[in-house]
């Protein structure tokens, strides 16, 4: 192949690749700067995958169900593209126990994790010259669906001195006539907030006002182990249509197994229409999707997992998070102005005049990285320049040292 | 929710959604078609998924290495978004024992199946104005996701007369500064072509010299029980650039574990050039992807799998690819141009005129589907009206009854 053609195989136009950064980027760099002669071992409260740590580990209960629908032999098959109606079903009982209404299995479409039901919203809510609105601090895949699909993004801000509520004065100044959708986290990467009732429906009639859909994520539902209890945003689906994203991997500590949900709620049907179903059930059909296997899994999963093991991670989180704010405390150039509820993570403000050179949250992550072996996430990755976040799904232990040497 | 803002949540346009045919809505609607009255069970020659007929199962030595993965709970968290490094290591093994040259790992990125393979190979090769070329008959979900992904199609023949093979003066007529790729299927489906060397050189040396890259969907490679020997395009990686797909699912039989793979052929390097594998890594982050433990079982899968269990699939694909030739030579209405050499569906054309009362492919298919339960797709499926693709990946028992019927 001679040079003429290797940079322009098919000729034309040059492609334009998004240039956002991911989290797994900047965690690699991170990895990659600590220091090798350093006999303490690396230890990374950056990225969100509680399974890195032993003590946070799925139910025998799930994991045997696999087992059973792989040997079972029924599942090796192809499942209709929008998943298999056993789980489907199942997904949407599970969920309607926390809803006005009851789900049907025709609202539920399974995707291979939370990241591809995101993927799958994104793509067939974006149409030429629609815009799209994402919370500031926020998780990037959102950012990186977007650019890939020509969906212009803009930012709104969420209130760290109102436990990271949604600026609605700030939505309404950003939604006009091309907006299709509002992203709301909940309970929230990366910020730990998990909403009020009050603050919900605050956003549905918002949302409703602005003739938009709430596209709620709710990967992290049911982790909630402070002073507000979870509260679905399907809960409102009557005020304004939402789709609710979500999936096994938190809450059954699973995010290896692929196996998210992209839900339809809105029982006064807009997001009901022909035309719309039609084109997210074609879109299914390109998309892979989970393992048949694991799907036929899902019921068994649903209903025969203990409210034992879901306490057991609870009570992990509160701890983990408790140390973690603690530790916060403990270290003057580090501010915290909201204890964390709920997910897995929490956001802290870097008191930059009292730290000597270090000029930003870049520079602080990758010095903390190279001098103490310790990982995390600088707030730039998720929106928030000067702030970093910590992950707390950790072993108790290592949380306690790692702040210990990020002191 | 008021009726105005019903369809048109976020204002502006209308979304198209494509309107393609898919190969499982058809089918779909052939099923719905049979008499409930008829109390012979409803034989399906529609579709390409063994796995519905016992005599085609997967081999236990795959199965256990799943569960020995799972089991070992080293596989519940997130693999790097392009694939577990010793499960692309050991997929690049397996394609470079077939190659003059070795793979890396790095030219090997695992996807949800095939299907997801298509879909981000089309999406990082598409851009503003460009087409794709595909071949006809050939598999609906590439003008599906192209449609999608805006990508103008253009079809190129594939003759009868000649096995199937690529009518490359129709191709040279098509391609234009324009064109990003062409689809080369082989084994073929639905045709059962299996290409000699010289005719996929041939082809290859077409690329080069139009400046195209091949796709060369090998999903069924290595499933050939004819004369011709499955040859992977791969082998003129030298000569064009090639990107391979290809998954576990039909040699192993588990289309539903979505075990698949995209891979850069291209030891000289346009595919490898940054800004590509950039592009491409970038998509993997929003794609979901396998389940880990399921990647984390091909080493062992690719490995350990006895060579007995392959033959033994080839020896039932040429016994039932046999009956379906010999069946389909008693019936006067149907003519088979090729007998099929690999994959698992072969292309049946009809005689219209010998068929009474029967209009075209449509027609026939849904009246054999009433009064004989008895499912065969309808050529328009897949590009050719007034054809019909039986698929033999079936019970022989299965396959001659309903061959029978269809007489």
């Amino acid at each position: 192949m001679d040079d003429g053609e290797k940079q322009n195989f098919g000729g034309g136009q040059e492609i334009e690749t998004p240039n956002n950064i991911t989290i797994k980027g900047i965690i690699g760099l991170l990895m990659g700067s600590t220091d090798r002669n350093d006999n303490r071992k690396v230890i990374s409260l950056g990225i969100g995958d509680p399974t890195a740590h032993s003590c946070f580990h799925t139910t025998a209960v799930a994991q045997e169900a696999v087992v059973e629908s792989l040997r079972s032999a029924k599942f090796n098959g192809y499942s209709p593209t929008a998943g298999l109606p056993q789980a489907r079903k199942a997904i949407a009982e599970y969920l309607s126990r926390d809803l006005p209404y009851k789900l049907s299995q025709e609202d539920v479409y399974l995707t291979a994790g939370c990241t591809q039901a995101i993927e799958i919203t994104l793509s067939i809510l974006a149409r030429p010259g629609a815009n799209i609105l994402l919370p500031r601090p926020g998780f990037p895949i959102y950012g990186l669906c977007a650019a890939f699909r020509h969906l212009e993004i803009r930012y709104f801000d969420l209130l760290p001195d109102k436990g990271w509520e949604v600026d609605l004065e700030d939505v309404e100044a950003l939604v006009d006539q091309n907006t299709v959708a509002m992203v709301i986290i909940n309970p929230g990467n990366p910020c730990g907030n998990v909403y009020t009732y009050q603050h919900l429906k605050k956003i549905a009639e918002t949302a409703r006002r602005l003739g938009v859909v709430v596209i709620a994520d709710e990967v992290y539902g049911h982790l909630a182990f402070g002073a507000n209890a979870f509260v679905p945003m399907g809960v409102f689906g009557s005020i304004a249509p939402i789709i609710t994203l979500g999936s096994l991997s938190k809450r059954w500590l699973v995010p290896g197994w692929r196996l998210g949900w992209l839900v339809t709620n809105d029982p006064d049907g807009s997001l009901k229409s022909p035309k719309f179903v039609e084109r997210l059930k074609k879109y299914c059909d390109i998309c892979g999707g989970p393992a048949t296997f694991i799907q036929g899994a899902v019921p068994t999963i649903i209903e025969q997992t203990h409210e034992a093991f879901f306490r057991k991670t609870i009570n992990m989180l509160r701890q983990t998070s408790d140390i973690c704010f603690e530790k916060i405390k403990e270290i003057p150039c580090l501010s915290c102005p909201y204890k964390p509820e709920g997910s897995m993570a929490v956001m802290v403000k870097l008191n930059l005049c009292l730290l000597k050179d270090i000029s930003d949250d870049i520079d602080f992550c990758f010095k903390l990285a190279k001098e103490e072996s310790v990982i995390i996430l600088p707030g730039l990755a998720v929106g928030l320049k000067n702030w970093i976040r910590i992950t707390f799904a950790v072993e108790p232990s290592s949380l306690e040292e790692g702040l210990e040497r990020a002191k």
